[in-house]
């Protein structure tokens, strides 16, 4: 029954990535916890770097400074 | 003062189609909490199937089998 | 395949009334949208109201005002 | 630690605003509750203001009536 | 920089178990992505099985049949 | 409009401290965008700091080690 939010910065994730994200969160939850894959949910959103700030910061100022 | 957020697939719901859920919920949390309208708030996100997973894989998968 | 998570202050919702929630979002979103059902999932988080603020006070200080 | 997301509509907000968001609630949390800001997040999502509804309409909906 | 949102019933994940979550969906985030696991925070959020409903029906009423 | 969600370990934030962050962002929101106090809901979310994972660990992992 888990649902499980993956959070990220749009950056070209491809949907192979995200389908083996998706295939890896659920079988983790499988093996640790013992649920039903066929109700778990995972979903990936993505975030554009500008709307995302770490240490105060957008991201986008971050990586101009190589960060 | 409910907060509502319903996460959907991104195809095609309509403006009227999301208007009719914001109404709906709404006055469900009226009829059976009791709670003010004038401050529930609706929001409906929509992911891409290629970003939702259900049992261990993407939804855009599953459909290919016709699922 | 909808998820809808409804947010509301912690004050004594039953589990009869969440089961009622939970019947109404559902069939909801298989009215307006078509949904299937068996794949949609309701949460109900509950908040202590002075976790909650709105226009800038905790809930908890506008209902000593009666609010 | 703490994550904040902060959700509004999407009418335009810029870059800078952005910055200036995540900048003012990286401090307050750090000024109010001591936390580190090296480890806070701050993501800004922006909904379609046809996908929010207050009072059980959406916004876009209420804007037409000049609210 | 992901964050990730695993929402489970409530019913006695232990500490141990809760590590292996978080280290799991790190690792994979690492090994799928690249991302940095340093920037990574993965919340665990446990829901009351009374506030869970799939199918229109609260988790309990599902467990009492035996689902 | 805007609806911000504050998710910190559970560490004994005082109603007064939830205040000054529900005050605080609230605020910020009116002099960046100009969002409408009225209709800002903040909310405060405590996580067990078991239930927190950063870079692969649970927090509490990493204060055991003065982190």
């Amino acid at each position: 029954m888990p649902l499980v939010t993956v959070t990220i910065t749009r950056e070209g994730a491809t949907p192979a990535q995200k389908a083996r994200i998706i295939q890896g969160v659920t079988q983790l939850l499988v093996d640790v916890l013992g649920k039903n894959p066929a109700t778990t949910h995972v979903i990936i959103e993505e975030i554009d770097a500008d709307s995302w700030g770490i240490a105060g910061e957008p991201v986008t100022t971050r990586r101009l400074r190589g960060e």
